[in-house]
């Protein structure tokens, strides 16, 4: 049994998300976005290059839509998704997709849980039936979410508690988002995991899980005449709610005091330093901000030409690695990353200033001609080359979707990167990446003022 | 006419908040505690010195019960509370106070809200009346809400954002508290005050300002008998709402990360260095955990025998100002503060490396027999000098009595502080004072570090 794994994005130094803010540079595929009478979006992303599709339901909820107190409700009903509805035992849509030589899985974001099968393309029937039947059938007993809670919490103990990056991730992150949900984990506090039951599951389940609030994304070898009329059968037979269900987050207030969180443990091998800033995302920000600070990531930290890296790894060897990342693809205020990792004999903080100092710098000096042009192509050539993949292209089309974009944003993205100046991006580094937006976070071994006492 | 103040506690070191756990040495007055049939409670506090009368009427909410996204009601209601009802208009109460030649205010802090008159005591029926009529008559017109709302904006800019030093207590305790609601500031995010509506107000009293969940406490020259029957004639013809409200408050995780927070600003002219850590209160801890922390308090910091004093400010002449408050009264885990004030030439860092290694060893070290026999007895004077106060032992009541502790808690405090042995003083600063569970904040003069970037 495929169970569903969850993907905690934003997380790590050098993690990627999947859904970056890259896309396709027109001219793309010729996608479609329909409407069912029941509310529900259909997006269809035409690819014939192989006779396989990947069909995937993104729903407008994640883990930062959690009910306060219920943290990682989100994340434990994805993984409760698996078990079987009233039509189908557990794990029989599994075996299918499994004995149809395919793939699943599903994962949990801030601000969207999602679904997925890619399989032959003539099954794509059976993959919408049983996906539209768990939509609303599911059947979840005490005997069912009891062990699965047993499940999530070891999935914690593995991921957060024996990994001290992690664990620096989530209090940088609480640091980051004093206010906002954000600031929670994704897969949620241990003890609020504790205390998830039957009821919770059912509550956020009906509320969520509506033809509304959901978004069938179909891309591969299919016409979308062809998936619309498949979609009605399926999906279109599940009654209208009335109305899609709300989100309701309060704002992050505006930082003002910079914040430094140092983990210490044993366990860690290789110190590492972070800066985390709150920034606007693509739907938060203003026209062009975000694209202004996506190409500001890149010039900073993206690959060897940039800024961190060329300073800090190649001239003045401090660190043995470095790099940025902007995470603009998110409903509310997002995050912009740096990282880096001390060379032998560096200290974290020494680390920090130098960063400090390059970044003010980066705010005050005009970008060089070049620089902004080789970032610009360098950004749309990865989008280019991510389109040919058929699922990044679709999770690309789902992450925008359920985070406030829409489909002509997506495939006028790379325009829009274009006609950013360096004035743009300037600005953009000046206003956002001050010092008292950040949380520099620190992970270091133990050290000889952390005290080993017993915590509660 | 005369505002609400609001009381905003556990913020500034060196403030003392009135809702210290001191409490009455017994033999202490016959205190009365009874209960309308409506679900009120009442307790009398007789004090027969002089001929006046102390009369409370306190609400089991405050801030930290502030719905997600209205930060700030619950403050903004206890100015509302001052408008008029369907039977008194505006002012009319204050005005009659003041005749009495009495004296009137209303607090607001995380866990409670509070309202008072001193006045004559024969005067005492008549202040029944008008705060009984208050808790159900109040009339609220989006006349009266606007321009009330622009008062406390404009008491939030006064107070926090033309003061760095309240700026840094906002991002303090917002990093101390990552998930709990004593991470929001008590007057609320100017963002959210912003959106305070008349339905929000309405709501809020509503839900909170009923029989069951108030608390009427009066102290001074009268006995209990008298002040049932005039409670019977006024609180008690409110009818009854069948049940207390509930307060739904996520639980503070375990912190494993250090934290470091600060805030340079060119308004600052003297540095300060201060320490918070997240521990559990007078209701929260095992038996005698609060106790020992509150003898902690007053071993590391309180006064000029204490450890950080004797050492920082008058062997190593390092500080100028030292000390340590722990706030005990809280209904969930609470925070424990030292603060320090660098001498000339001495940087923040320093100090807390300072701060750091005196109160990890006092972990290690026994606590010395007339170090421990000395702090009890201030304690215990301490709280017997208060209590000679008729308006500080009714607000220790009010406290104790709307953070989960009864009025048998509070009488047998002293018994209680006077049980405590060296090893349970060193146990609970070894388990509770680390560095993990500790946010340390700095508060400087603008920094060349530090840009000037205009926020958003």
């Amino acid at each position: 049994m495929s169970l569903g794994s969850s993907a905690v994005p934003v997380s790590a130094p050098g993690l990627t998300p999947a859904s970056s803010g890259a896309a396709a540079a027109a001219p793309g595929p010729q996608i479609s976005h329909h409407r069912l009478d029941n509310g529900m979006e259909v997006v269809v992303i035409p690819d014939h290059r192989a006779p396989v599709v990947t069909h995937m339901v993104w729903y407008r909820n994640g883990s930062a839509d959690d009910p306060l107190g219920k943290s990682g409700i989100a994340h434990f009903l994805e993984h409760l998704m698996f078990k079987g509805t009233r039509n189908h035992p557990q794990g029989a849509f599994s075996e299918i997709v499994a004995e149809l030589g395919g793939q699943e899985n599903a994962f949990t974001s801030n601000d969207y849980t999602a679904y997925y099968q890619r399989v032959p393309k003539e099954h794509l029937r059976v993959m919408m039936g049983f996906e539209a039947d768990r939509m609303t059938n599911l059947v979840l007993t005490d005997e069912i979410v009891a062990p699965e809670r047993d499940v999530v919490l070891e999935e914690r103990r593995m991921r957060t508690d024996g990994d001290p990056g992690s664990q620096l991730s989530e209090a940088v992150h609480a640091a980051l988002y004093t206010h906002h949900p954000y600031g929670k984990p994704i897969i949620g506090w241990q003890h609020e995991i504790e205390s998830l039951s039957r009821e919770d599951a059912l509550a956020y389940y009906e509320r969520f899980y509506t033809p509304e609030n959901a978004i069938l994304i179909v891309a591969g070898d299919v016409e979308a005449q062809e998936v619309l009329a498949l979609a009605r059968e399926t999906y279109g037979a599940i009654p209208a709610r009335g109305e899609a269900p709300q989100r309701r987050r309060p704002r992050e207030p505006g930082p003002r005091a910079h914040r430094i969180v140092t983990l210490a443990d044993g366990k860690v091998e290789q110190p590492t330093h972070q800066r985390v800033y709150l920034v606007p995302s693509y739907r938060t920000g203003a026209p062009g901000e975000a694209e202004a600070l996506e190409i500001a990531a890149h010039l900073i930290g993206g690959g060897p030409t940039s800024l961190l890296y060329r300073k800090l790894v190649m001239e003045e060897r401090v660190a043995v690695s470095a790099g940025a990342y902007y995470y603009g693809t998110a409903l509310d205020d997002s995050a912009f990353y740096t990282w880096t990792v001390p060379a032998p004999g560096v200290t974290l903080e020494q680390l920090d200033a130098k960063v400090e100092a390059l970044i003010a710098g980066m705010g005050r000096a005009p970008v060089a001609g070049e620089d902004l042009a080789r970032a610009k192509m360098r950004l749309v050539a990865d989008a280019v080359y991510a389109q040919d993949n058929q699922s990044s292209l679709a999770r690309w089309y789902g992450a925008a979707l359920t985070t406030g974009e829409t489909v002509e944003a997506v495939r006028t993205w790379a325009d829009r990167i274009d006609a950013a100046s360096g004035a743009d991006v300037q600005a953009a580094m000046a206003k956002w990446l001050t010092r008292k937006r950040c949380v520099t976070g620190y992970l270091t071994p133990e050290d000889a003022q952390d005290d080993a006492q017993a915590e509660s």
